[in-house]
């Protein structure tokens, strides 16, 4: 049997989106479900199971040879389980096997969310051609993903790239992670807005007090709203800056809503990115905005899952 | 020819090694010269081509297949030049074809120091089984090296590992690298003691003022030394969080003279690790003392050169 298709999940806290993807990341079916994220984990189980039910009932099931999941974080790759933050029924949930068992013995590939995307960018995205590459997510949280040496870098269980928890600021403020003053602690959207509400900013009419409304602000000139952008870009910086001493990367892609804002964000973040980026083996490094839009977890669980297929190939 | 054998250079700011290295990390010759650190590039070139005269003379030399350099940085693998910070007269210095051409033609590989101790480490120390695995060198500076999927991870330049130059205080002291609050700034042995002068520590009747003397009276009880070495270990806690976030690693090695300091070190460290190593993917991280002693640098030199023999014997 000829299997030049693959399967994909893409599994969040707001949805579960199901595909079969070609070797060019042509979706060519795709399935949806709600994440009934506050029931109990079998309910939750169910969701995933109706949406491979529309895949495996196409015709073009049988052309699918490997399986890809990108899912909320953490995941644990190594044992195959998901404890996804925003789906408390999920802990140590053996989605692995129960996906695999769903999937008629596919062989299946499991990895984080913010490797996913990355994935994604480097296989049709921004960071096409680029061997070394962080590529992150910047929107309600701060996620990312790390391309090595041309290949994707996910770590032991797949959670590599995890940018929006180091702390760049050791006596900062606390995170919920536990520990203080992480990248996203100070760059996530929810808290550009906080930081701007604190210091005096204050919405339209509309009431929205959204980064994106932040954003707004700053583009009008709002000095409260640009400094809130301006403190982000600094901790974005100093994160990138970090991965790019420790690993060595290029090029750095930033996606996410918050990743939308345009100039506001991008122009104090390259600034910044001087102040930070200062040896000389990573001056050369560029920040550029994500290629890829919604799909972009199913075609990195697609990516995925094509390379577990060449690497069972050739053994 | 049976080449058994790899030639090893380590250069650094003080003196220049060489050795012939077995398949099992045994010197069996070696070779030292001073570095005449501020002459012009010329003259240090000549103490590089000296030592390795005497290693080229020895009746050895027939079994060495490939050669190794690790160099102080910054390195650039992918030029094959070197700037030492230390040596002046050597900028963009073409030190691999000038070596090659010493050496009678033998491949050669280049890395930065932290990366060669990195190597040593892991093949024949503390790293050794970990197939991802951060070394660092706590000295006058903060060096290191990663080890990711077994490998080491030397990135295009052969810099990767630079964990002294994160900067874990983005608002922090200004660094001498251009950026601010960076771990070497903070927990250096230069620094562990400037902090400890600066709260009102004071030395011995032997005015020894250096990180080892702090570290002496922080083992008597002294509470500006014990509180210099607390910072210095919230700081390398935070930057080897930061690492593991980032690139997933089960270990980190910790070498050089203020890694000898001990328990004085050992433990505020692992502590801190606890409140910046908070996802569940990054708790089972351990920190370890290096094994390797002053021939690390050689070792990993060595072990460089072996890995590009083995390239080259596969291609």
């Amino acid at each position: 049997m000829h299997t030049d298709l693959v399967a994909a999940l893409d599994i969040g806290g707001t949805k579960i989106a199901g595909a079969l993807v070609d070797g060019h990341g042509r979706i060519l079916l795709r399935a949806q479900r709600a994440t009934p994220a506050q029931e109990d984990g079998d309910t939750v189980m169910r969701a995933v199971e109706e949406t491979l039910g529309e895949l495996t009932g196409s015709p073009l099931w049988a052309r699918a040879g490997a399986l890809g999941i990108g899912s909320a974080g953490p995941v644990d790759a190594s044992t195959g389980t998901v404890s996804p933050v925003n789906v408390p029924g999920w802990r140590d949930y053996p989605l692995v096997s129960r996906v695999r068992e769903a999937a008629g013995g596919l062989p299946v590939e499991l990895i984080g969310d913010g490797v996913a995307i990355t994935a994604a960018e480097h296989w049709q995205g921004a960071a096409r051609g680029h061997d070394n590459a962080l590529c992150m997510v910047v929107s309600t949280g701060v996620g990312g993903g790390l391309v090595l040496n041309g290949q994707l870098h996910a770590g032991p269980t797949g959670n590599a790239g995890h940018i929006g928890h180091i702390s760049v600021d050791l006596d900062g403020d606390p995170c919920p992670c536990g520990a203080r003053g992480c990248v996203e602690r100070i760059a996530s959207g929810p808290n550009i807005a906080r930081r701007a509400l604190e210091n005096g900013w204050r919405p339209g009419p509309d009431g929205d007090t959204s980064a994106a409304a932040v954003a707004d602000a700053a583009r009008g000139g709002d000095p409260v709203a640009v400094a809130s952008f301006q403190r982000a870009a600094q901790a974005l910086a100093a994160g990138i800056a970090a991965t790019a001493t420790l690993v060595e990367i290029d090029i750095a892609v930033i996606g996410g809503g918050v990743g939308k804002a345009g100039d506001v964000l991008f122009g104090p973040l390259r600034k910044a990115l001087g102040d930070y980026a200062t040896l000389s083996f990573v001056q050369r490094l560029t920040i550029v905005p994500a290629q890829m839009g919604t799909d972009a977890g199913l075609v990195g669980a697609a990516a995925a899952a094509l390379a577990k297929q060449d690497t069972a190939a050739a053994v």
